[in-house]
């Protein structure tokens, strides 16, 4: 049996708006999991106030960009760490930097460490195929295949490609300037790309 | 042995730029399979010619809308049949009322159809169990069932949604209504909305 613990009960009432014993007893039944508790309570009839109230945790902004008449829309979430920071000129350029950099480089993922393993394998893959068709020998092909992921890297990934309005700079590099301008560390959480027709 | 028509040949051309014979073989290999007969050119050293060709079969507009100081964007396709529509006024004001309603109204799915087994599931058994708490008859249980699910859709469906400017009609009457106008069939083909630390 898990212990309800006090702030459980907090949270559960800050998600639900229901009362602190209704909550208690909801995460009896519930053996302490938050989210089943909050199932229990709408069985009962005790409506969840609305949406779970989302509390920021982090700041930062949404940025969009429309290209070619509407045929062509990106949208992007970066973070900071104060609403100040978020709201300077510098900060809201980068956004907007970004999402033009987005639109026109078509990334797939944000950093390297998202590249999905599938994805990874399959490239790996096609590109140890190739070495060998070229002929170079079995003791290289590694270090071969090796240097043509880092290109991968950089077609598909948003911080490896080389930034669109001075490609002599990464994203990344781009970014990192910005922190040292600002002071504050600065990340982008996610970004979509849409085209019409494309789905 | 899958047959190798002109029509697959042509494609796999289109996509990748490379040769008649090279595309033929390179099919030949993958059975016919042309995802599996690009994979096959690029591991003979053949690369695609950039990404795939996207060939736009729709019309229509990429919408975005960004609320409160950045803190909340939206991001929508809307399709038409022509150009011509989606190059209209009224096509183009559809669009920007649908992504200030999804701003507004938070839906999770497009249709109906979109939502999800599970989540349709879990909202019946929520349902089932807050009837039988309320200690109605289990003969009518399914039918008090049936009606809140109908106020469920409301909740999370944007076509089923009451349209945020004018909450006598639905949206998807609102999308009717433009239907009518212009004369094409229009409708959302997806949406996505960002919040600042909501990831």
């Amino acid at each position: 049996m898990a212990e309800i613990t006090a702030q459980l009960v907090k949270e559960l009432r800050e998600r639900t708006g229901a009362g602190m014993m209704e909550c208690k007893s909801a995460l009896k039944e519930a053996n302490g999991d938050l989210p089943e508790a909050e199932i229990v309570l709408r069985k009962r009839g005790i409506q969840s106030a609305g949406k779970k109230s989302s509390r920021v945790t982090k700041q930062g902004l949404i940025g969009t960009y429309i290209h070619h008449g509407g045929q062509l829309g990106v949208m992007l979430e970066v973070n900071c760490e104060s609403d100040f920071v978020a709201r300077t000129d510098d900060f809201k350029e980068l956004v907007h930097d970004l999402a033009m950099h987005i639109a026109a480089a078509d990334p797939q993922f944000v950093r390297k460490e998202d590249v999905t393993p599938a994805a990874l394998e399959r490239e790996k893959d096609i590109q140890r195929a190739r070495v060998i068709a070229e002929g170079k020998p079995e003791k290289v092909a590694d270090k071969i295949v090796e240097g043509r992921m880092a290109k991968f890297y950089e077609e598909v990934c948003l911080y490896q490609q080389p930034f669109v309005k001075e490609n002599t700079m990464s994203v990344e590099d781009l970014i990192k300037t910005k922190i040292a301008k600002l002071g504050e560390n600065i990340s982008v959480a996610r970004f979509i790309r849409y085209k019409v027709g494309d789905e």
